[in-house]
């Protein structure tokens, strides 16, 4: 009689929640910041509601970590460090590029955290993760507004580069914090390899930046 | 046979939602804003869920002026200049001071609006802004952190002297929506007057300042 792979420890579960956690609350105050660049209330609503999803993540990921005992402020404390030198080099300058990152920043951050969601069963980080723009009307709001600006072929191009910055800088962030937690990597991972979801990532990527017209 | 009073007409009913729309989205703006400043991840993480809960009424009203056939960009827009002007002159300069802002200013405001409550039998503005630290721990958590920047007596005078001007700021600031917005404030205030409203918030406010230890 052979055992099932018993998947990985409490202990590791826990990490990849923090990670998760400390993940939505630096989206919230990413774009809690970004709000205030719009340039007019309908795109400061916009980006409000994405924040308080984020804040709704965290709330929930927080109350999965206080039912195993963990508090979440401890299971986040390893991440803050890599994330906020994340958030740091992917600050945006303008409303079109905050707009951008809300738009293709949040599908590589969510995409992350599904990867192994079919390696196991006990509902997980991914279950913690809605995907981006469900229920709210953002995606719709973005394409319009980014191809607004982008009538100015300048504008068009320079957006279209920092799209792609952004995919760089988050295969860049996302390789460091592999490579420092590799028990939670693994957890992460489940039957997928990280050669395999940077390969996805990089495809919806590029589905991403067609769809806003980049 | 006598008509009842016909109550304030749609028209007034949706100046009085745009008024807590802005409200609302005003608020997330100065807790998020306030987040910043928190000393650790716990704090930053309390007035994070108070920031997604001002969305979360935000867009609660939102969506009960679209089920009027308003939007709620027009509805916010004549209560922007006001309450920007007020949050511009209540800004925290410190930590402490946005606990006391979040803690006292957000009863203040919830208490403005559900003041008119009891006149109406219709849904209205009360029934979409549910009472502050509704489920959330941020009462207990404000009480112990402001007790314990008071051990230094000199942050106790300055915090109390912080939450006595919010509450005349507040009182200044609602004066003058509701003298330029005569037909909502009526409606708004229902069967009450202003001066009843006034010292209904005094007497709340001191109340708050207590449990603050203030």
């Amino acid at each position: 009689m052979t055992h099932p792979d018993p998947g990985p420890t409490a202990e590791v579960r826990s990490e990849v929640l923090g990670a998760v956690a400390y993940g939505a609350l630096a989206a919230f105050s990413r774009l809690a910041a970004d709000a205030r660049r719009a340039p007019d209330l309908a795109g400061r609503a916009e980006l409000a509601s994405l924040a308080a999803a984020e804040t709704a993540r965290f709330e929930r990921v927080r109350d999965e970590l206080a039912g195993r005992g963990v508090d979440v402020v401890d299971a986040m404390a390893p991440f803050v460090h890599a994330l906020d030198a994340f958030a740091a080099r992917t600050t945006p300058t303008d409303w079109g590029e905050a707009l951008v990152a809300a738009y293709v920043g949040r599908t590589l951050a969510v995409d992350m955290v599904l990867a192994g969601r079919h390696s196991d069963d006990e509902p997980a980080a991914g279950d913690l993760v809605d995907r981006p723009d469900a229920g709210t009307g953002f995606d719709a709001y973005a394409e319009r507004t980014v191809a607004a600006l982008c009538v100015d072929p300048r504008v068009h191009d320079r957006l279209g580069l920092w799209g792609r910055r952004l995919l760089g800088e988050t295969l860049a962030a996302a390789s460091k914090v592999l490579d420092a937690h590799p028990a939670a990597a693994s957890a992460l991972l489940g039957t997928t390899t990280r050669p395999a979801l940077f390969k996805a990532l990089k495809s919806r990527h590029a589905k991403r930046m067609q769809a806003l017209g980049l």
